[in-house]
């Protein structure tokens, strides 16, 4: 019997199944304290500074260089680990146990109870903040766990021993309900060979973390952890599909794959182009300059979205312009002669901002004042970015380019033209992520340098499906027909005006939907850095061609299954090369 | 100086400003009562009952048809004074107010706190309901004007006194920061000219009384209420402007057209058609029998949305098959021999069902389980209204035909279909508002008898602009030219599959648009009933040439204004009808 989830890190990978199922349990509601409460405030508090400090050295040993080798989650993985120390030590929820305590609630449940009014104001965020919850639950966890003498689940230290006298160890497949990226970060390839998460989704840490260290992974997939412990099982992080009990010759195929996956990753050359030599610079995202170590061993030629909200999140006012300049001037140096496209603060909606609020309550967030409709709003902290951006700029070699994020309008990405302008800005774009702006591309590029498609946003309002909801994952699906018209429709606009159109979303780390996207007009693709080496690979063995067949082929099809396998089908080294 | 708002009521009318600036002040927070409780709780829920009655009485006289006769807002305005009559004389808000006045607090001050629990759901829950708040307030304000003697702002009895004497009386214009519906319902075009607000949207009730009773209306103009009692104002509900003083010539000129508009409005034909002879059916949308009678007297052709949505708010489940039998049949009764379409259940957003929970917590609920989706949930709900439908079609010689909510894929379309073919209806079609839809029409179309777009929901999700948010208005604008696009793409998709294609959105109610539409391949235009007059007149005007002419031109402008001017150039009879 073969399952299926959502394949969020590609390639195939084996091994006896190691479960997680163990967890921390509620601390009981009437739980009272009998002792001094200064002691168990003081109990309380000791075990969450204990958590951060236990995060805080995980984090540390992530950012020794070696580990980077290892194939371990690196700075990645630091930045998540030390966002949850953040979260264990904040004087906020240190105010809320106290208070807890001095009612005379025992220190444990003092602590859940604490932890349960962020984790309702990050889930009634929703999006972004409300896939942090996971993070939060873990802390929380393992502070009850340090204060109850539980166990935390713990994750295997080394590889299961050879499955014959003489052989080799073998990495598990580790299997749960849901990963902390304190467990899974610290792990490396040698240990496990493959993540199966009954919950998560995409943008999940999980995912994240998997895709950074190269391990093949699987989220959403119901049913994972009734595999009985030590199945050998077969993990298809490409197709969502996780098999117990594989036939030794589907191992044997699976290994041949594996071994001409890596030889064509190994021989992809140093810049993207289709085998005819049809160029399409593959760039990365990144967040920050902790991001650009991962992008140049990578091979990225640049930046194509730097996500500066980054920079901007959880602070009570816009940081310095000197602190803005340093951050932009990073991302510019590492890449000499090359092109960084920087996105304008991208605030609202998942991405609230204390000092950039919507004018009144929005019911809908996604659907109201955010990116460059917010900072419309506020001119100054656009400014201050665009002028910070330009002094960056001055003194490197590399090309600035600057996109306004959440267009609809020719009139809006003509302001915002002139916004860059102002400031001496020689390339402005807008990214386009809402159907209208697809629709309308030619009128829109007229007005700007390139246009820079975000593929998730327009998904999710093309398909009025909101991104973050998992039970409408169908319709956010990248193959669906009706989000490829959209890209072609946003090419076709901007080839109209002689303007260049990238993609920058999830779906151009798709080794197969990257060629469909070059088949549709893309001129250039970035992504996730850890997706850069098999979309070289894979667009190197196809021609321009064999490109647009595939693009042609998906938008006949009549929905997204029937669009990747029609796609797949015109581009034949791909499943050769478990690409 | 011409002050400008949304026109939310076509025509144009003028007279002697009448100013609404009174209102009722929040009693203070510390208000105690010194007397006895039980008492004080008494006084409260007598001031409540007072307000209901006064309510219902209100209601009684707009349901006798004299009323109708004399332009009032006949039944439409009865149905909102019982709705808020209700809301008087809830027994939640009853508990509220005791469980205050228990603690000390007086009742004007009891009153205004339990009121302010309801507010903040109603306003939290968003769209509809969150425009319903105006109506809650009203109802606060008047049970605390009881309590406390204030006396409530009053509108005009009688119209002005002439100008000369020996004149004509002068309906007032009336204008107010918002006005109640309990004071609007019982005007009379002879007392009132037109309607002006400060605030208010084309959905609030001020908008859809004045179309009801035919008054112009103006609503979101702000600085109206600065203007001096007594000028003579000058109103145009179509463009939105509002102009105090304007010169006899203008006048005089407004008085040309308006003779020429009643006139049009008379020789228009039974059915709608272009000059030319193409017929365009004009339907129109209903929530309930409650407004057939509108429908027939505007001159219908047949229901275009029978929004049953309405049968099931606020109710703890769904209602009995009987009951639903009993409502659909009565459409159908009104039209014999004509086309009913009928809106299968459109729950979840802004209109949430306790007995159709979505599947978890939704940060943008337009964008989340709503409509189709969450009838997949609960499939026994949406058979037993199929199953009511057919039922009530059994019998009656109308053509019922049936469409699902929210489809965005041509699986969605198809699951509908056979949903519909197994209670034996005949009919099934899909609502085209979600962009990916109007991409795909012809594969949706495909799989049913017809589609029928909606305009608000299509411009919301395609321009990621929440439709309740008055600060988005510009992008939700229905001549925005992306827009245009997708109507364009809808129509040609169920042209390619011989399907008919209609427009339920509020886009079909504007005489311009209308044209557009019909030059876009748009079959058949649904409309507030009150809307039909002018849009038959107006399509009568002009050839199917002329409207795609105009739908070409309105495509090829920049931006909605542009459109809009560049559209009526092609149809010029429309300026000078007034229309």
């Amino acid at each position: 019997m073969t399952l299926t989830g959502a394949g969020v890190s590609p390639g195939a990978g084996h091994g006896p199944a190691y479960i997680l199922t163990a967890s921390v349990p509620e601390p009981p509601e009437d739980s009272a304290h009998t002792g001094d409460a200064d002691a168990e405030k003081e109990r309380a508090l000791a075990a969450l500074r204990q958590v951060a400090g236990e995060l805080e050295a995980r984090a540390a040993r992530l950012d020794r260089p070696d580990d980077h080798a290892s194939g371990g989650a690196g700075r990645e993985g630091a930045n998540i680990l030390r966002a949850q120390a953040l979260m264990a030590t904040d004087p906020g929820l240190a105010v809320g146990v106290e208070a807890l305590v001095d009612e005379g609630v025992a220190a444990p449940r003092a602590v859940f109870s604490a932890f349960a009014k962020y984790r309702d104001v990050l889930a009634g965020a929703g999006g972004y903040l409300a896939e942090r919850v996971a993070d939060l639950d873990d802390v929380r966890d393992r502070a009850i766990a340090v204060l109850t003498g539980h166990p935390l689940p713990g994750v295997p230290a080394e590889p299961a021993p050879p499955a014959e006298p003489g052989g080799a160890p073998r990495p598990y497949v580790l299997v749960a309900r849901d990963l902390a990226p304190a467990d899974t970060a610290l792990l490396s390839r040698d240990v496990v060979a493959a993540f199966v998460t009954e919950r998560g989704g995409p943008t999940s840490h999980t995912a994240i973390l998997a895709r950074a260290m190269g391990v093949p992974a699987v989220v959403g997939c119901a049913g994972a952890t009734a595999i009985p412990p030590g199945t050998t099982v077969l993990v298809d992080g490409s197709s969502g599909e996780v098999r117990p009990d594989p036939p030794a010759e589907e191992l044997a195929r699976v290994a041949g794959v594996e071994g001409a996956r890596r030889a064509a990753l190994a021989r992809a050359g140093e810049s993207g182009a289709t085998r005819d030599g049809h160029p399409v610079p593959l760039l990365a995202n990144i967040g920050g300059p902790q991001d650009l170590d991962a992008a140049l061993r990578h091979g990225a030629e640049g930046v194509g979205l730097y996500r500066t909200e980054f920079l901007f999140l959880g602070r009570r006012h816009a940081p310095a312009a000197e602190e803005q300049e340093r951050a932009y001037r990073a991302a510019l140096a590492a890449f000499p002669g090359r092109t960084v496209v920087v996105r304008a603060l991208d605030a609202g909606a998942d991405k609230p901002l204390a000092f950039l609020p919507p004018p009144g309550a929005e019911p809908n967030p996604a659907l109201g004042e955010r990116g460059l409709r917010l900072l419309r709003r506020f001119e100054d902290v656009l400014d201050a970015q665009l002028g910070a951006l330009a002094r960056a700029a001055a003194s490197e070699t590399a090309e600035l380019q600057v996109m306004a994020p959440m267009v609809a309008t020719a009139e809006e990405a003509a302001w915002f033209a002139r916004a860059c302008r102002a400031r001496g800005l020689a390339r402005a774009g807008v990214m386009v992520e809402v159907p209208a702006a697809a629709l309308r591309a030619a009128s829109l590029a007229a007005e700007v340098d390139f246009l820079s498609i975000g593929t998730n946003d327009l998904a999710q309002y093309a398909f009025a499906a909101d991104r973050e909801l998992g039970t409408l994952g169908d319709l956010q699906d990248p193959w669906q027909p009706a989000l490829l018209d959209l890209v072609r429709l946003a090419a076709a606009g901007a080839s109209e005006t002689a303007r260049p159109c990238g993609v920058c979303g999830e779906a151009a780390a798709d080794p197969a939907l990257a060629c469909v996207l070059v088949g549709l007009g893309v001129t250039s693709l970035s992504m996730a850095a850890a997706a850069l080496p098999a979309v070289r690979a894979g667009l190197g063995e196809h021609t321009l061609e064999q490109c647009r067949e595939a693009a042609e082929a998906a938008r006949s099809a009549a929905g997204p299954g029937e669009a990747r396998a029609a796609a797949r089908a015109c581009l034949p080294a791909l499943d050769r090369l478990g690409l």
